[in-house]
């Protein structure tokens, strides 16, 4: 968007659906749209120069009397770089109107190149974690109410059985119970004493929330202490954020799903793949968790498939990013969801693996399953 | 939530809503959801000593074939003053599955008493805009794509009519066409170039996006420029760091509403009151930008209130915040919305005042309108 410059290059094409109301027009509609997430007034109001280069380009895809596909393409150069900016041009004020839903996204190379990505992506993560090729496990250190000495315990046996990734539930924040520098000097301290019994390279995650002044802080204090990892929910602490704490500390990040299903809805919200798939993933998360098929939550097999292959699918010049399955996966149904979502998966195991009265055994049982090759 | 010892004070007391699937009973159904949001493990895998304590206590407030009204009590040591932990405990997984709704809080004195609210607030606003009683007026510089020298002629023709708070564009953010630092500088330069040929005190809200990493640097540029107050949007930059930058910088804060309708279904998500009345409030800013009842959004004029109610009513020791209504505000309606929203309110205009061909002399009429004593 050169001043004064009408706009050569790919577009940025957002495909939504949208609930007519009676008697309203897919494209009057879209136009509507296109102008609400731009320059925000009637047509009429908008500079004649700026009229073909600032709200959207609609295309009406299909229409019925009660629905829409139609495409709005955007010019990119509207984001800026500004990842606060691009969720606000995708889905920001008609948010607060209804029956509007974001469905695809075709990314221009233009825009991909201004936002920050991954910084490890699944090769990096791989070689912290010192798995080269098979799925690898996570477990989660919980209940929110234990302390810290209980909790490193948990982390400990989890480290011995061979867990790859140990990280904090993602309610574990600075309670009295178990604040947070005890939380983390006991956790990875028990991890590192097991790496250097075992041999192995399990990481401690720690989950890095509020108050935002502390933020960053606490992800130094945490790759002081020897992390290399730690979990961060997106929409908790900003979207934004994820980026700027992988750069200023250097951690890898696991996304945590927390309060985003709110924007999820199947009428009005934007679809799970382009919010976890695309979005955490350009945000800077090198691996995101959210729930698998089958558990407590309410997505299904189509749409937990469709999160992992905008995981790992190309994106510009950024890396892939690990799904992280979580919400209720079986310990028992291991090989299976190995089979569905192949080898670049991070499983990630609750009360299925907590429950069981030997922990470090049930774990190193899990482990050597992952270790043996896939069946077919 | 001390080691060891039950909890004695009052508890924060969450009225959910939640949409019954065949032959599951509410109390189940909220006794899973209250663990869902803690201790996130079956019941009988929470230690002993932890069952009673961190899991909300479940109430049955009212239970019918399809949906339940139910209370949940959770121990307020379990936010420990972290805003993402808020948002997490009352709909951090939930949000992920469908027909829970979080319609009401009970907040104790002893959490509020760790979360920032407002640094100003309504008497704080209106010594900076040098208004002691009277409704304010507030409009947008718009539309994105202006260069900043049109954007500050547009905001000097605002000042010089009068209007309050003369803020960005919620969706100016770095664009090449108006980069931050231009921006900010003509604009601020126009209005303190206009206030001192009127007299007046029109405040100048430049918007504060992203990148994160350059948030707070922004807003001490907006500090440094002259500036007494800007625009942040919560949700998109993360509900956490409008404390921070209130803060850091000294600016008030008015909170742009974009992306959080996403959060406020009927069926499933938060109530706007809780979310633009309390939390945004909570959060620290010292007005809320929300559209109101017959603009362009899907909001009534009874939850519009609700969400003004929220915002003035008394709240622990925090201030008040403006209720700032928007979202096509029509012009020749302000003496009707003064009527029925009361003196503590900002109005903001968009198109209805933009469109006027002498955009000053219409803005000094509804100035000298609010300065008349209020119809009754």
């Amino acid at each position: 968007m050169p001043r004064g410059e009408s706009r050569k290059g790919p577009l940025l094409r957002v495909r939504y659906r949208l609930e007519l109301r009676r008697r309203e027009g897919a494209r009057a509609r879209a136009e509507a749209l296109a102008r609400e997430q731009t320059v925000e007034l009637d047509a009429a109001l908008v500079p004649a120069a700026l009229r073909s280069r600032i709200p959207g380009r609609v295309r009406v895809l299909e229409s019925g009397p009660r629905a829409a596909r139609v495409e709005i393409a955007f010019d990119p150069a509207l984001v800026a770089g500004d990842l606060p900016q691009l969720l606000n041009l995708l889905f920001g004020n008609v948010s607060m109107q209804s029956g509007v839903r974001v469905e695809a996204i075709a990314w221009p190379d233009e825009l991909l190149a201004t936002l920050p990505g991954p910084r490890r992506g699944i090769a990096g993560l791989r070689r912290l974690a010192g798995v080269p090729a098979r799925p690898l496990l996570c477990a989660a250190l919980k209940p929110l109410g234990l302390a810290p000495r209980d909790l490193a315990a948990l982390a400990g046996r989890l480290a011995r059985g061979g867990v790859d990734l140990v990280k904090d539930d993602h309610s574990l924040a600075g309670q009295p119970c178990a604040p947070f520098a005890e939380r983390l000097a006991r956790c990875q301290e028990a991890v590192a004493r097991a790496n250097a019994a075992t041999g192995g390279a399990t990481l401690y995650l720690p989950n890095l929330t509020g108050p935002a002044a502390t933020l960053l802080e606490r992800a130094a204090r945490a790759r002081a202490a020897g992390c290399r990892a730690a979990l961060v929910s997106p929409l908790l602490v900003g979207l934004d954020r994820v980026a700027e704490i992988a750069a200023a500390s250097g951690l890898a990040l696991l996304g945590h799903p927390s309060l985003s299903g709110g924007l999820l809805g199947r009428r009005h919200g934007l679809a799970p793949e382009l919010v976890w798939g695309d979005l955490f993933r350009l945000a800077g998360c090198d691996g995101v968790i959210y729930p698998n098929a089958g558990g407590r939550f309410r997505f299904g097999l189509a749409e937990c498939l469709a999160v992992a292959c905008r995981l790992r699918a190309p994106l510009g010049g950024h890396r892939p990013a690990f799904p992280v399955l979580g919400g209720g996966v079986d310990a028992g149904a291991l090989g299976r969801w190995r089979r569905v979502y192949g080898e670049d998966t991070v499983l990630l195991l609750g009360g299925s693996l907590l429950g069981r009265r030997d922990l470090e055994r049930a774990a190193a049982t899990l482990r050597r399953q992952l270790e043996e090759a896939p069946e077919q």
